[in-house]
């Protein structure tokens, strides 16, 4: 009974206008804040990365991201026989593009020595270049004078650390003792390191998620695998620059990557709650109650160790309603651990569903 | 400076337990009604279909309706020599699965008669049986006894129309008067026919977009092809079955598939203004202004005939941000035709841009 | 520089005329035998599925099956209050729609008893109403008669085997004694059964991989997840019915599911190597020689276990080129085992790398 | 029947390692010849386009090409306050990049000037520098002197050619008389022009088709919208640099995009022919013979105005086998239309369906 006479023009624009928008990243926000999705280390053309400046720019808002830090090293600069070094160019270069795609732009490089200490980024910085000193104390110095947040990366890179062990040597503990050091990567691209929980509990620190793209984001994360790239969630008070800066520094962040969250209890708890709905119960029998469940975000939650006569599992797939059954002899609410959102080394967090 | 060691539990347990989850249809509500998503047209094994009738509950369930008819064909029942005739099993057999689901159930059934007048569906019947009756009209009769609301089903299906043209047969006027024809199909799966809207403003009935399945939603429908099944999106004061009727009555639908809408202007307009919402100036220039439009719905808008300095095209993708550069010699607001929105038989939305 | 003017009849007809095309199936045939897909365990409204049979054989199309049975229960037939019991209904409804589709259609059934001994298929019957017998030894005897295959069902099925653990009792052994059993599902559906790769070992029978679907195939099959519905493997001479019955008995099979291989060696070693195909070194340097191996299957491989200093790991993507960098200290031929292809119950193939 | 116990490591694998691997683009030789998948036409930061030039290397092999040139502009390059110019930079630094990734590389760069007589690349040469020229005839002739193959960019880009029609001026008439033009890009990117054929067909050019990419591949050419960049496909003897050159001054070449082929029919027939295998009839009844087509290339194929009682419309999806039922009534072969393989202005391939 049917014949296809779809016209062709609606078809067809819908072929020819889509590329370049920019994704809606389901993420709510938490009460009081707003949540902004960021990437704090990305490289360009000006260090070892692949991609002329304004790309960032462009693939952040593709990708639906707030703000972005563009952090090309300081002390490798592989290309520079053809590009002569300029630590402030990518800043330079992104200034409109920037304000023209409503991306915050962070001013950032990445301080990269050999551990210990490590890999930095000193973010929220005036001018880079004043970075370019060689003992490493001096360039913390100078990145604290312009005010800025110093991040430490990938703490477990296996070439500077071959068990993969983030480890404390005695400088980091000095620039802890001197207010030197303000947040952690817990995510670095697929890479996460647990004990980075530990740490920035311990310290009080960030929990901080970022990509670290060298080449490009799209070819690196792209469904179905990677719904989206490394994103640190901040809470901040409102959508600007300077918003952003103070959440940061007052620790309002979760690690986001895959289907995993990271980050301090006090966040991930809201955040959770913020993310999901639970209906009225729609129908009862004999032995049973039927609800819903709707989760909004695009992280998926797996909700385990229920204890009977609650289900035991309960998955809450992305942007998905989940039809819950539930034996009358289970007392609301339920409790549960949310597996793929850690808020310590060794611990998940764990959520009551009433109903 | 990555190497991945993601846990194995997360990934697994993602693949193994998202089947079956209901989909969040992106469609707003309109002020005052929740917007029901149905499909008024469907069928079994009990008629010529190739599907037990707890299936067409799973795929509404899985495909995020709200409300579903199953209308085996009264006079067509080719598989009667393996199972026996009774017009009322889809509805008897799916009670318990509907009420499980959360699934407004239709009770109903197809008039499958030659044009004129063609087929028709009687929907919120409460016995099928009784309307097998040899006389159309003791049919017509016999279902608006039992509060019916009668849709006319593709009146242009080129089995009985050849030119693929509706047309209203001295029936079909006889059905008008007496308040016996509530509805008509505007889309039945992929076919639609623009003279409906004409239809439907002149004597004041419903728009409808169904199925009309046979076979398999999943295999008909996938994305990215078709990121839906035809539905007919209802505008009732509650989520009930009682509300669904009422509205049904009322005539608060519009038709939607594909990428396109189709109904009265005073449901249309409302609709659209509820899936978008328009940003404030983020950025200007010397030049332009620099504003986001947010596309919530699922459906893509084709905004066109902007007059200069405005653009001319602007293309709102589904469930995405759009960027949008404005002319600072363009004035607010600005006024373009939906492409995809049809009100009228040769006309589209017109709608305010306000910025 | 660029401005889309692409046609548009191009893109619409791609739209229009592209469903219910037969899929390619990428997997080769084996030197003298053609290589049939093939699934032995279906179900329909005539049993306790969901399905017209004729839809069984669409979905076979559709997803570049070659040979399939209906295996509908004998003894559970829970639609009965609807459909009058005819256990050759399948059969008969499906033979047209069979020869039309280049389907090679197999007469089956289950026998559904509790364990032990636990489901079995009838395949390549005559007349399965003559197997509604009471007595199960008497049911295997006159499908004996009628010339059948009978494969061993979900042998660690939860509901009737608790641990999940394959288990032969005696019945089991007296049908081996008689030559009365002759395969037995590795795969059914997502679950498998390592222990069954050491019954067949030891047994001499095919090793099978089923379906069982109820449901919708489209529903519970779909890429990226799954990019294939599981299928035995069966190794004919030709693409005949009477050919696979007989490679069938000879046990030329191997089940196929996922992303994962499993049989006996003799057919799993020649099939993978026909599967890929090794190219010269295109380019040395003073350290390495670069080489490329094509994978031309849906199946990807996983090589591990290789020895320094060789590449400990390489993945072979289906469908893909894999570009393999090997140090000039490593000799022809590397050695690997290919880590989803299962030969026994508790080892994988090993193969060989030359170049 | 079912419980999932699909063991996890295999899934994992499938998601850790199968990045960065090479596609294989489904296209057949043509008997004598290897089809070479070529893109003539790329940018890089050295230009104006986003990239490091190793970049297009590494798009190149993911998207299965064989060949590529980099080719930046000579008169244009609005980076040059960051990145001296060096017009043989892009050739340099991708040497072994290209080696590695067994891709054919082609030493080129684009004379940029205006209409007449626009752009060029310049392919094959020895030193981009010395083509640095003030008048564009010494361009050419430096060009020339090298070996160079002239290929004529996008002629009918509209801000050079507002109405969108390319046009040959004086100068191009006197390239041809002189020998000094070689090819003509029918597609840039999305954009292609019909006359191009006419002009090659005249003057004995090669068919090209281009991306022109200044961005990034996979941000502009993605599924399911775009299955394949723009490429050039050419008919070498051998996969060589030296073959590869020769082909293109033979003008063995078709043009490939999205689901459209263009170029001289002597080519876009036995292609076409190489593309799909027509089955032998397998099932007939009294009114009907059925037969299968397989398409093994990655283009459907649209074949239109069949003369009754042959279907007016076949349509052969991409890596498809495709049923045909054709009436007893109609007498091989069939004859059609392929709707989407111009190989004039005006008309498009014309093929026999023997059977």
């Amino acid at each position: 009974m049917k014949k296809l006479i779809i016209t062709v023009l609606l078809i067809v624009c819908a072929v020819t206008y889509t590329n370049g928008q920019r994704k809606i990243v389901h993420l709510p926000d938490l009460p009081g804040y707003v949540t902004l999705k960021c990437d704090f280390h990305t490289h360009t053309v000006f260090s070892d990365g692949n991609v002329w400046p304004t790309n960032r720019i462009s693939e952040a808002y593709i990708y639906g991201l707030d703000a972005i830090a563009i952090t090309d090293h300081l002390e490798y600069t592989p290309h520079k026989n053809y590009i002569p070094v300029d630590h402030n160019a990518a800043w330079k270069l992104t200034q409109s593009a920037a304000k023209e795609g409503n991306i915050i732009l962070v001013h950032g490089t990445e301080i990269t020595r050999d551990m210990p200490p490590g890999h930095f980024n000193a973010l929220f910085i005036e001018d880079a270049s004043l970075l370019a000193r060689d003992s490493v104390m001096d360039v913390f110095e100078e990145a604290i004078k312009q005010g800025a947040f110093i991040q430490w990366n990938h703490p477990g890179w296996k070439a500077q650390q071959p068990d993969g062990i983030p480890r404390m040597y005695s400088i980091h503990y000095k620039l802890i003792e001197k207010g030197w050091l303000h947040g952690i990567e817990f995510f670095n691209d697929s890479e996460y390191y647990p004990l980075v929980l530990t740490f920035c509990e311990k310290y009080n620190l960030a929990v901080i998620a970022n990509s670290d793209v060298h080449g490009i984001i799209s070819e690196s994360y792209s469904p179905p695998e990677y719904p989206n790239r490394p994103m640190t969630l901040v809470f901040a008070k409102e959508r600007t620059h300077d918003s952003l800066k103070e959440a940061m520094f007052a620790g309002r962040t979760l690690a986001y990557f895959r289907d995993m969250l990271a980050g301090k209890e006090q966040y991930a708890k809201p955040f959770f709650y913020q993310c999901i709905s639970i209906g009225k119960v729609f129908y009862e029998n004999d032995r049973n109650r039927y609800l819903e469940i709707t989760n909004k975000s695009d992280i998926p939650f797996y909700l385990e160790n229920g204890t009977a006569p609650a289900p035991s599992f309960i998955a809450l797939p992305a942007n998905s309603v989940t039809r819950v059954t539930i034996s009358k002899k289970a007392v609301s609410p339920l409790v549960y651990d949310v597996r793929n959102i850690m808020i310590g080394e060794d611990n998940v967090l764990r959520v009551e569903i009433k109903y």
